[in-house]
């Protein structure tokens, strides 16, 4: 909590893990209140439910079961939220709920559906071009296209998967230098060298690494500099 | 399942476990689907964090602790009753946190705290004359007092401990007989002979029990001779 | 556990969950109890860390994460039965680790390399046929090939899925006639009536079927009456 | 890890989470795997099943169900040490557990009795005085009294609470300082500056602390400068 402290400073919006994959409802009542304080953003980010592996595991879970378990984690999300005065602004699913929901049209679609189904004012956020954009498309919900400003891309604009070596960027200036190009130029360069044309509406900082402040902050920086005006991308 | 839907016929409110102590997304959802095919009310059933123990193993959590608890769950079930047109009219607490807020003043006053943040037309049901009356009371929120027609009483009007011979009665003519003097003559015979005052607001049938059918249909149709009008203690 | 007891008196083996998709060490130790008291050979029933899903939810685990997890699992079923002077005798995968691991070679190694650092005296029980029998082979643990007399097969021997219907057979009659003829004349009809050839060291009746003393009773009936002797697939 | 990795060459005994307060088999595994390397004794760590409170809220477990839970940890932990040569050679209680059992006979007989059902090489850490030491002596296991040097004390030798200010020291010279008063003068300083005996035959240094690496470094450096020899409590 101390690192997200210093962490909001630097972010417009804040993805929480809803205790499925992590948190528990007093940390996430922790979040919300320092979200609140610093006048950042709130998302649901509901993942599989597997704490031990964070999330980050596949799992085959039926798109009803999907549909429910996405539900249920912004529901409790939002009431704690909600009895602090504030209100959760978006869905980002997470770790391998969001990888699979990527491609698979079935799962991206139980998840825009159980956003809808709580508050159409909910927007969405995912991989551009990805199964997440079209369901968020056909049910009329707002989409925000993501991209990782400390993760390698592959020349089709899907990211090196976590498991390869340089997979994750951990040099704060490097990562800097990528986040204004992808706004500024909209696109990054892969691991091939060829340039991927990448649509960005938000860039993602991971709050679990070991450098999140320093990524955070040299990337707000630098995109100041760059001339970038930083907002939410959900209207407040 | 087919327990419930058979059990559903019999009662008029279902309190729904929301995940800690039992219940997951997907069986939750069909629960609210059942109720309001049937015309059930449905409550939130919060519980401790102990699937192993089913929530009837004492813990040692802060106020604190359970109100974020409390608020997480009763959020989450709310969403899923939205979802499908329907609201969670009431919360009753589960297993150990029942029994401990029924005595300890601070867990009585978060969990009613909870109730009352997520929405001031939550009913709260609890046993009649303990701190989760006075809390609600405190507070503003509708109180219902609930007893138990299939569990031995003491003296003093407390419950005898599950861990004890006698302390569950499984016999449904007689649970039936108890439901009926517990509405018609406001009270019970306690495991003494002594006769205990009870105020009557509504009857818990539980549904784990493996009589639970026998019982709610005895229990009902006892009632009914007896000129007995069986309503939701919530307004419709 | 009181169909528990029942149950044991009709099997010869008892496959226990390791507390990961299901049971929890109280459970454990009551389930050993009463193996042994009925002269009942235990085996160990690892499945992945999904208690909600009950274990049937397929999950992409790393090979490394399958060796510790079923190791972990062995050990601690292992201590509890030590304690009552059993010993665990074999090692049976549980729901979608099972089927996962019949056809996933790393897995299936993952499963028995954990058995074999456990104890070289351990013995394997799994589809005939399977990645898992070529794992034991090569580690050199005795085999026993399985086969389910309450479940449908297609005609290359693997089960029609539990999601389709038609898939699991109720009716104790049925399946005991489908036993008889699977031990004595080494297969069963498939879905398509195409005959099925199937290696049978050991037939699996669920005990989590609301018919599973039925079937049990059944089949060890129609088994004896077929002049078949019942005994355990691993030594005593 | 990194900081396991840095912490285990300044102590000599390892106590291991089992997977139910923390831990599970993945990361059991490394941490048995760098103690092997760096030549640590290793020990279980059972604790109550309570991921989300870290095992640090009282539960009200049954003495059977705290001698399954704890058989059940050892067991698993045991299981993965083997794999790789190791053996566990002591246990420790965590958290709440430990706490608990300092005080209540049942919980800690059933601790030790879990033990000792085990193993009989296995020896027993825990509070010196406490039901712990005295269910030790009554079951015949080898008994080491712990210390802390970095919480505070009572005058009556038990620790001030961890949610009162100034229970926990961070500054690793004057925890350095404590820890050889209580190596040498065999007590310490209470909060109310009256000086507290206290045996001493393990110093407990907290893995999970910020500063955990500095202070098992400055501890390790003033032992020895004290001309402390430090070795493990339990015979190699």
């Amino acid at each position: 909590m101390g690192a997200d402290e210093d962490l909001f400073r630097f972010v417009t919006s804040a993805s929480i893990a809803c205790g499925f994959h992590a948190g528990d409802p007093a940390v996430m009542q922790r979040t919300i209140s320092l979200a609140a304080r610093l006048n950042v953003c709130i998302g649901a980010h509901p993942g599989f439910p597997d704490l031990v592996g964070f999330g980050r595991r596949q799992m085959a879970l039926s798109p009803d079961d999907v549909y429910s378990g996405v539900l249920y984690q912004i529901g409790a999300l939002s009431a704690l939220a909600k009895a602090q005065g504030q209100s959760v602004r978006y869905v980002k699913a997470h770790g391998a709920l969001y990888n699979q929901a990527a491609r698979d049209e079935k799962l991206a679609f139980a998840i825009v559906e159980a956003a809808a189904s709580f508050s159409e004012d909910l927007a969405i956020t995912g991989l551009p071009s990805s199964a997440m954009e079209e369901a968020a498309g056909k049910l009329g919900l707002p989409f925000a296209a993501e991209v990782f400003a400390d993760r390698a891309y592959l020349p089709d604009g899907t990211l090196v998967p976590r498991t390869r070596t340089g997979a994750i960027l951990s040099e704060p200036d490097e990562v800097a230098r990528r986040a204004v190009a992808m706004v500024t130029r909209g696109g990054t360069e892969a691991t091939s060298g060829e340039w991927v044309p990448l649509r960005t509406d938000t860039i993602c900082v991971h709050g679990d690494s070991p450098h999140a402040v320093a990524m955070a902050s040299a990337v707000r920086e630098a995109l100041v500099q760059a001339g970038v005006t930083l907002r939410p991308f959900v209207s407040r």
